[in-house]
């Protein structure tokens, strides 16, 4: 089955947006059992929409577009992917209807150009859009200049935003699609999650073990990002959910301490679980990543059961009055050092009366580093009931970002593996 | 002139890795005049990659590749892009120097697959990789199937990895193209940010003043994204800064107070650069955001000056106990009210004794959500020196993370017209 996905905006080739739906629709649609044979990304042109549209059905069996679905001048794939396969646009009243109530709810007059986006082509599917206004749209259509003349191919039209594309996808799309092209062979998938070890490494473990399953049609991949290598297992067939599983077992029986999760979990949702799996509560005491680790922690929904809250303490008095750090302790230390990590995560633990507290203590850059503690340096602390706090050293000399992400990830991952040891 | 870009790479199909090579490319390129006509990813065979390449010279003056020049078995693109177009593969002295050098340097054994990077196609231009071992390589290509005869487009390869492309793409590609492409006409481009105000809103306000600019050759876009529109200007032509000016000026006159900054400005690096123009200090109180304004603020080198630091109070015993919120404002308004918005800010600036504190509490679902405060109901508070405090209610009933972001933005916001109006 060929699938072929177009992004449609000059902002994505003019570099002023991050294209993330070819990253996120190719995942979701991997997982589900489906490839993406292709993906193009064309300006706002109505003559670089029609021309790609045109050859990715000639070639596909299903084209899926994004944007240009929203009530601007340059929102036109709507409007002319209508004309050029003649399929005129009717107004939908119910469409028209959710408009208006999102305008309503929200307080907010309505212009009326908004309007355009309840405008559906003839036959065409509605995916309704919960979180936006503009709904998606599926629709066969007929290639009058295709050799194969009764080819239909399938052409999805989704919106550009991605907090409406997505819950569309999972609401709508995926299950038309799983209706519309059922799978042969049941598909499987299953990503082991890890943490703190390297893709080299990891494969070094691993591949010649599974190389017996891989030759019974598993396929095995990896994927490397800061500080985490993701272990993909998939395969068709109705064999296949056994030889995962065996797979799983052989991967965990080798690395298993570095594994914290499976499929779409975070590190962080493997805390908060675990957290709330016990009834114990965090908190956190944060100055490079500046409130990085709480949101993080505070990303998983349900983390109100557990995370009491933390204490940025960017400057070194917030860090003596809102923590208790011993000013002698800084002074003869520096503010990034084992002892303050300790002090912080101890500080955090008794003012907030948590379980345990996470510290965080480094510097982040570009400015700020030293010959003994250059940009990158980090320490990180862990204080909880019953245990001696500590403190391990980290080092990312990497842009600010990267710098953050991997702290965040390191010290969500110390907190995990003592959750773990203690089960 | 029309300019393809290939991303080659089953990774980015299936979605395991983000493609940061178009919007890094692509904004390059633009920043120089250059425009990329059209993006593609096809995976790592041969035939794609010979389609992709052979399609998009017919149609293009220049297409560059990314990816497939390593050392292993998947990486193709050098050897079978020269047998296409039938030019022979040659061993390179100085490559494979380079090569050996770099592995010597780092004291590690070389294996010998690696000197397969030394192969140049006949005639190729070779772009030397100092952040790694495979070269960039530039060549004309003769299209025999082209209906012009003597078309010959370039074609650039460039490696995968982000950090030998990116120094890569600035000391080599970028000058070979200003040479061999030299622009007949100046291009700008100018991008104003805003904030708090919809994208047909902003249309409708605008379009009709702008028509007459856009008579005369400029461009205008927009781009959503949560809660922000980016509206672009750019054009051609010695008289397009002018023209630019104008369309700016339009703008500010109409919708000025919703816009933040210029280009590559984020709304927390203008809220960061103002404080450090007045020398003013900054802290936040965050319930529903959970760091995540904490982490914003300090996403900005140099945030040090300004943010004294925070105060993550998610359970409403460290709203008293942290901020000073009078347990009777919280029985008797519920945590998510506008008296205790204020009482957090407050608090958070007595407490850090900053100029100006934030404060965020909302619930940011998907459970916790009452009749009379659903999901995404939200208060963000702002106290500063000499100011009464005041609180604002928002309403994002989106996914958590949209939300967050949402919210954040907005209290960024909040902060940005305080410190515009006192200047």
């Amino acid at each position: 089955m060929q699938i072929e996905l177009i992004n449609t905006g000059s902002e994505l080739l003019l570099g002023r947006v991050l294209n993330t739906h070819q990253q996120w629709l190719g995942k979701k649609l991997a997982d589900t059992g489906y490839i993406l044979s292709r993906q193009v990304t064309v300006p706002d042109t109505a003559e670089s929409i029609c021309d790609a549209v045109q050859a990715a059905l000639s070639r596909s069996d299903l084209v899926i577009t994004t944007g240009g679905l929203g009530p601007t001048s340059d929102d036109i794939t709507r409007e002319r992917i209508a004309a050029q396969f003649s399929k005129p646009l009717q107004k939908d009243e119910a469409i028209a209807e959710h408009i208006a109530r999102f305008f309503s709810q929200r307080k907010r007059p309505m212009p009326k150009s908004v309007l355009v986006q309840a405008q559906v082509p003839e036959g065409a599917l509605v995916f309704n859009n919960e979180y936006g206004t503009a709904p998606g749209l599926a629709m066969t259509v007929s290639l009058s200049k295709s050799f194969i003349s009764n080819l239909q191919p399938w052409l999805v039209m989704l919106p550009g935003p991605p907090r409406e594309l997505r819950p569309m996808v999972e609401t709508h799309m995926l299950p038309f699609i799983r209706q519309e092209f059922p799978l042969k062979e049941e598909f499987h998938c299953c990503t082991l999650r890890s943490m703190g070890i390297g893709e080299s490494m990891v494969e070094d473990r691993l591949l010649d073990r599974i190389r017996p399953l891989m030759e019974q049609g598993l396929d095995l991949g990896f994927c490397a990002r800061t500080g985490q290598v993701d272990i993909r297992l998939c395969g068709h067939g109705s064999e296949m959910p056994a030889i995962i599983d065996k797979a799983e077992s052989l991967i965990r029986s080798e690395i298993g301490k570095y594994i914290y999760g499976t499929n779409d979990d975070s590190i962080e949702k493997s805390v908060v679980d675990k957290l709330i799996a016990k009834d114990q509560t965090i908190a956190v005491a944060e100055s490079c990543t500046g409130g990085f680790l709480g949101h993080h922690i505070t990303s998983i929904p349900g983390a109100s059961r557990v995370f009491l809250g933390g204490f940025l303490t960017y400057s070194n008095e917030l860090k003596e009055k809102m923590l208790g750090v011993q000013s002698e302790t800084l002074a003869k230390n520096g503010a990034v050092s084992e002892k303050v990590a300790i002090e912080m995560a101890e500080g955090a633990r008794l003012n907030s009366n948590a379980d345990h507290a996470l510290s965080v203590t480094g510097i982040a850059g570009p400015g700020g580093g030293t010959k003994d503690k250059p940009v990158g340096t980090v320490w990180l602390g862990l204080a909880s009931i019953g245990h001696k706090p500590i403190a391990i050293q980290k080092y990312h000399p990497y842009d600010r970002e990267t710098f953050k992400k991997a702290t965040v990830n390191q010290a969500l991952e110390l907190i995990r593996r003592r959750l773990v040891k203690n089960e």
